[in-house]
């Protein structure tokens, strides 16, 4: 569970603007800007939660007092373009290599479920320390899984399986254009 | 806001089982049962929340001590179905037309956007007085919203416009088989 490091993470950009900006925010920049230029309709989703405790200091307003982070059984991100259904993971990380730990087993599984139902689904992973992001389709990912025994996957086989994300002004991270050739081939 | 309410239902159903099992939970069932017989994968997105305290009594575990519940921005609901993106919203009511007020302006609008951009977008709703269950797509929604100033939709307007949802055993609420006729159609 890395949700409470995501948190922590976020409110440093609140303090330091775009300094040290993080994939899921620029992912949810990049989002923004396809819904308002009518471009697709892709969202994260909410992180999932199970409430136990909520009060309710006035009519109208609830206070949740006690909840906890709930495994995610799908990804984060999901939505519409040019007619497919989207879905993705995306993830960040520090190592070299990308580790398999940062995916859970069932959302793996769900990537699958989204090929096998004529949607396109992927994961976008960016490696800090190369400032480098790549999307990497499932069918690549299941290659990688069922042919390895390593709990991680090489930064080398994403530079030979995957596609480069080139960062931009705007949109910040324009993945759509990547799917338009995953589209096309 | 109408969560706090979902939540007390919620937990009435784990206490009585199915009697008076509602909508949302008869839903859920329905997509696992999609889910586990490969005909789609559709899923509830989360309640959106903002977390404003969390907790560490452990390295591992997290526990938010304070949330507040977000005016969502999208539907409950989506997923793909034979290659189809599908989107909706789902309602229940006691009164004998469906107030307006339990869509937000921005998830109508957003029921629209899906529906530009190729995908399958309704409601459905449910009159627990009559025990019916309607499925109404999205351009029937609009359509009624343009030309009348109510702030309710007649019943008979879900009766003329809408599809019944016939009660199953399994799936409970097999909306999918309207959707079959939607796309044939």
């Amino acid at each position: 569970m890395n949700y409470p490091n995501r948190i922590t993470k976020q409110s440093k950009n609140t303090l330091y603007g775009n300094r040290g900006m993080n994939l899921e925010h620029e992912l949810n920049e990049t989002n923004n800007y396809y819904l308002v230029n009518d471009i697709a309709v892709i969202y994260k989703k909410p992180t999932p939660i199970t409430i136990t405790k909520v009060d309710y200091p006035s009519r109208v307003e609830a206070v949740i007092k006690e909840a906890y982070f709930k495994v995610p059984s799908t990804t984060d991100y999901n939505g519409i373009y040019k007619g497919r259904y989207i879905d993705f993971e995306a993830k960040e990380t520090k190592s070299k290599s990308f580790p398999l730990a940062n995916i859970h087993k069932h959302q793996i599984e769900h990537l699958e479920k989204i090929v096998k139902h004529g949607g396109i689904s992927f994961l976008i992973v960016r490696f800090t320390l190369k400032n480098t992001t790549f999307l990497l389709e499932t069918t690549k990912l299941i290659e990688y899984i069922k042919n390895n025994d390593k709990k991680s996957i090489p930064y080398e086989y994403f530079e030979e399986n995957g596609y480069i994300i080139k960062d931009k002004f705007n949109p910040r991270i324009d993945y759509l254009s990547i799917v338009d050739k995953i589209m096309e081939g």
